[in-house]
């Protein structure tokens, strides 16, 4: 924990920041190794550098942080007793009229409230990219984590391949890769509820599972992910139904040579947009760059989506440790789509890639 | 979803509000029957009585809204162009100088920022009690729902009992609960993780399962929940492990009172805080007062907790249709805990129990 703190500490002084503010989420989790629930009792970790951080939380939570160098804040049930602690921790780094950052995405107006009542004179700049740059370089034991979340992914995906029928509904094959992922040791926190689509849904990025039935000749996305000790997996697989027609086939390939454009193109030096570019100019070479309706990829880590983001306006440039997903798509509305994606950390010459399952098109039912 | 249009146009004319605004979440779905996930890309609905609702949302979601009774505003994704859609969505329903209901609990600053910028004089009042009442008394086929995801939970937890042996792991009974849990038929995003906590970890409430294995004498509280078709549920049960002492045994039989208590005076017309003292009562006769360090209960529904909260401050009136959790418990730091929780919906008459599960101590092991 404290070497992460000196990191922060570090982080801040670079960005101008007297303090910021953290609640439960991924970045808290990061720093401190204490997970809390994002409820209706707030949860508020104020770090500032030269002291050890305040930590408004419920006495209930107490627990968690016995023995840690945190001074912690606690309130009782009733509501009426927040203010007094959020007033407590403010006074304890007197932090009011100081430079507080924040993360705008994480941060709810529950916990902005009581912190800006209890420091009227401070300004709260926006912190997030300050944050997620401590969270951006993943070290060994974090791509560990990411590379077992991703062979727990796909071994659960194989095990369900062999029972996908043609008549079975979109939702009783996404129920069966849930119970596949569990079994294959995934947290019980998935990091997103897997998108099953055939046919015309198939043409939707982000469908939900529906009662559909899969049909001879369907396109079958499936896009999945597992969790390993809070890190993550997110990949997708498109199969045929049966036999699929040419168009089918011809949008699989070029997907497939985009996929493998974007992972070539990534290595360290590049900016993002260079992954996206070599992956969207396959597509469009192929006449489909009107049906390619989002970015490349983006960045995975203790988040589904973080920093990195491949986009062709992103002149980030990638570094070793940073990790992301390489996901080119068709989507031809009312008809058919394809989407294949797979996780990969920058290397010293390149990309690592963690997702090891083919990517030609594999036949189910 | 007109009728729940209806029911919140009609709210926000008693709250005094000109429109609500509302990020992915519990109350965005119960209106629309739409499902975002609170993401790196904002989406926000914007709804004023007398005109179709507006929602900013990414170019990809909009298969999600083709032919609901919404305007969309969709952007692509450079975040450079999420500010027009912001302002577009405020322009189209003239919000700016008005009352724009929030909730604090589910709005992000990054949605806030946006809005704000596009309406710098509109006023953003607490709109939380207006929107959780809209969701506060449960119809038929709310509690339905809500019964089938006890019996999901109830059946799920049935089939784990038997695999519980001295010598497991929290960790591994929480893997297997999970798995039977999704056997048993629950959507994809439980409710919560399961808290599975043995021996002195059961004495922390809020504990996360750990590499603990099970010993003989332990007390051991397994707190769980299923979720079917968005609707939750969230139970726990004591057991003991082996032969348990007779203070493990006092204690529970003191919370199994305490549990019933609380229930018993669940009805219609009785403010929260009866259903609290109620259940508070019998442990402080017993003299464990002291060691029963939250409130009685918390409303569910489609979240975890939401409205109506039993605690002893609370003076809110129950009404037919209310969702609640009773759930005393007495911890003893360091050595054992106990919880029992069951989930009630008001009837016209007393309470309607949705848990059906013994509530006496059963020996595992």
């Amino acid at each position: 924990m404290t070497t992460r703190f000196d990191k922060l500490a570090a982080s801040l002084s670079t960005s101008g920041l007297d303090a910021v503010i953290l609640n439960p989420g991924p970045t808290l989790t990061y720093l401190t190794g204490l997970h809390f629930h994002l409820m209706e009792r707030p949860v508020v970790l104020f770090f500032a550098a030269d002291k050890p951080p305040a930590l408004v939380l419920p006495e209930l939570e107490m627990q968690k942080v016995t023995g840690l160098p945190i001074t912690p804040f606690p309130y009782g049930e009733n509501p009426a007793e927040w203010d007094a602690a959020f007033r407590g921790a403010i006074r304890s780094l007197d932090l009011d009229g100081k430079k507080i950052g924040i993360e705008p995405r994480q941060l709810r107006l529950l916990e902005y409230q009581y912190v800006k009542s209890a420091a009227p004179k401070a300004d709260f700049p926006d912190a997030s990219s300050a944050l997620a740059s401590l969270r951006l370089r993943k070290d060994a034991d974090e791509v560990q984590k990411m590379r077992r979340a991703v062979q727990i992914a796909q071994s659960a995906l194989e095990s369900t391949i062999p029972l996908i029928k043609i008549g079975m509904a979109e939702k009783e094959i996404a129920a069966e890769l849930v119970t596949q992922l569990f079994k294959h040791g995934s947290d019980p926190e998935l990091p997103f509820s897997p998108i099953v689509s055939g046919g015309p849904n198939s043409a939707n990025p982000h469908a939900t599972p529906t009662e559909r039935k899969l049909e001879r000749g369907d396109l079958l996305v499936i896009d999945w992910g597992a969790t390993f000790d809070g890190y993550i997996s997110d990949l997708t697989r498109t199969f045929a139904v049966g036999e699929v027609d040419a168009e089918c086939a011809t949008i699989h390939r070029v997907v497939q040579e985009a996929n493998a454009a974007g992972r070539a193109a990534a290595k360290p030096g590049v900016p993002c947009a260079e992954v996206d570019k070599a992956a969207r100019a396959v597509i469009e070479a192929a006449g489909y760059g009107g049906f390619f309706t989002h970015r490349t990829g983006h960045g995975i880590g203790m988040e589904p989506h973080e920093d990195p983001y491949m986009r062709g306006d992103n002149m980030q440039i990638l570094d070793v440790g940073m990790a992301f997903t390489v996901e080119p798509g068709i989507y031809l509305p009312n008809r058919n789509g394809v989407r294949i994606e797979d996780n990969v950390v920058i290397s010293k010459d390149g990309a690592d890639v963690l997702s090891t399952m083919t990517r030609e098109m594999r036949v189910v039912g």
